[in-house]
């Protein structure tokens, strides 16, 4: 395990150390596992409270701040961060409008989140959840719901949190994320695992030249194992997956380019070139774009697609202004 | 060799075509290997124009635009550009007032960059130069002149790039550069090689369990070689010989932490935190900082400290604005 980390079972909180010293001009920390943008709770705002297992970084706490999250859950690596955590986090971001979580769409974050949703209740905070659901590799059409959330939880929380800051209420915010997350699919792959600190071996196993196309996050089976293909019809297999589950066409769209990350810039701006000409053969075009690590899953290398079929409202949240931690916009 | 590319030699044509795609409301294509801020020239202003062989994105080509570069030059994987594009990315740059060159001290890219200066005052452009030389495992402190330049370029080119903004003259642009670099002392630590996609094979091995210290990003020999300790060593060693090299007392800094390429961010920010922890004991104050891949190696797992001994000149100019492809600065 090649890793620059001190003792494994300290890994997160050396981490989230390092970041609050680090950004202590935007963000704070609220709680042993929860941080808060300096200036929440905001009166008459609704909060957007993100959050997930660490080793995903900018993914969830490198969002916190203007223009995005007002605080940020950090779980243990590839885990759930329990009730408590959330719940102080929904305090630090309570002003007084409601509460909206955020977050991918895996069992152990619904059953934490739910729980401290019930706990803020009982402090008469009304919360509501909008779960990423966005990697069309997870399930069926049919069963859309079950699906995992990956990289385009940015795009959903970017939305959500554009809405926040424009005041609309609860309800109005819910509405913007949800709609985000319903024209949102991605679909990713993975050339090599990575390797979780207090386990110490890979998560999962690949041959030499082997990939796997729609692996999750976390190391989750994917569509299917083979051969390394040129980039060119790996981005084709994926885009024309996500375009076969979502009528794009009509549309402008938001596409995010999203690096798991071990693998390089220069091969991410490569994926993009072929999205972009695929999008402009199908006469769809791109509003806004996002390539960079923005979901990460430590040191794994591959990469993954989103695309976010807009309306006006939409493109106009992803284009608003955002100064937080690991995502700056003007 | 598991890389998301086509051709392994058409990777640095797609990379940019990508580039351009995805950034056309910040950049330009000015040539077959260089780009240019939409608005350069700008009458008036020092034009600063930056380049090197590619792989170590976002340096160089992702800091074109505004607070950052006028123009960069783009190399094959690891190699200079030739003179050509670099007088093409002087042409974009020069408006009327100078062009200042910062670059890492490279054999290759000082020969191309001293050619194309030649060849731009011939037309009458005025071209100085600035090599970043910060990397202190690359020569003892007598042939300081020597050293190379890693990531401390960044923060080099991001002081040129306020001073150019400013309307300071080709004079002071030049001055500002130097100090910054005269000021800025890097090292860094490698835990596995990258592989350049022509060659198909690793640049250099590292054993199961082995580091090196002061690896240069191109592979270049470090200071020594040793089984991986915990970060809080490692980190030790690297601050410990740059505050040996150079005299911090009294003055504030600014940190950089950049990873090269698979190294996770969660462990640069348990990086940032012993930096952070090590500064305090000898009570020098961090004023900015800056954790991030800002200068990397492909795919290479590693980390590097930069730190710049600030003066409040310098200390403005790292401050100011920038909006860049790959580095966005309220």
């Amino acid at each position: 395990m090649k890793k620059l980390i001190n003792d494994p079972f300290d890994a997160v909180e050396e981490m989230v150390e390092g970041f609050c010293a680090a950004h202590g001009d935007l963000i704070r920390r609220v709680g042993r596992r929860s941080i808060a943008r300096l200036d929440a709770p905001i009166q008459g705002k609704v909060g957007l409270v993100i959050g997930g297992g660490s080793g995903h970084l900018p993914l969830y706490t490198g969002y916190v701040g203007r223009g995005a999250a007002d605080a940020a859950v950090i779980g243990n690596i590839f885990a759930s961060p329990p009730a408590k955590p959330i719940l102080e986090a929904t305090l630090a971001a309570n002003g007084g409008a409601g509460v909206v979580y955020v977050y991918g769409n895996y069992a152990g974050d619904v059953m934490n989140f739910d729980r401290a949703a019930g706990l803020a209740a009982q402090q008469g905070i009304r919360v509501m959840t909008v779960r990423g659901t966005d990697d069309v590799a997870s399930a069926p059409p049919a069963e859309a719901g079950k699906r995992r959330g990956i990289a385009g939880a940015f795009l959903v929380l970017k939305a959500a949190a554009a809405a926040a800051e424009q005041r609309r209420d609860l309800d109005g915010v819910v509405a913007i994320a949800e709609r985000a997350n319903a024209n949102t699919r991605s679909m990713g792959v993975a050339l090599s695992s990575c390797t979780v600190p207090a386990n110490g071996k890979p998560t999962f196993t690949l041959g030499e030249g082997e990939m796997e196309i729609g692996l999750g996050i976390h190391g989750e089976p994917g569509m299917r194992r083979g051969l390394i293909e040129p980039a060119d019809l790996i981005v084709e297999e994926m885009v024309e997956t996500i375009l076969g589950d979502l009528d794009y066409s009509g549309s402008e769209v938001a596409v995010l380019v999203n690096g798991l990350g071990a693998t390089p810039y220069e091969e991410l701006y490569i994926i993009y070139r072929r999205v972009s000409q695929i999008l402009a053969a199908r006469r769809i075009p791109i509003r806004h774009r996002f390539v960079g690590e923005y979901a990460t899953s430590l040191e794994m290398t591959g990469a993954s697609v989103s695309l976010l079929r807009l309306d006006s409202e939409l493109s106009a949240c992803l284009a608003a202004p955002a100064d937080c931690p690991m995502f700056k916009q003007h």
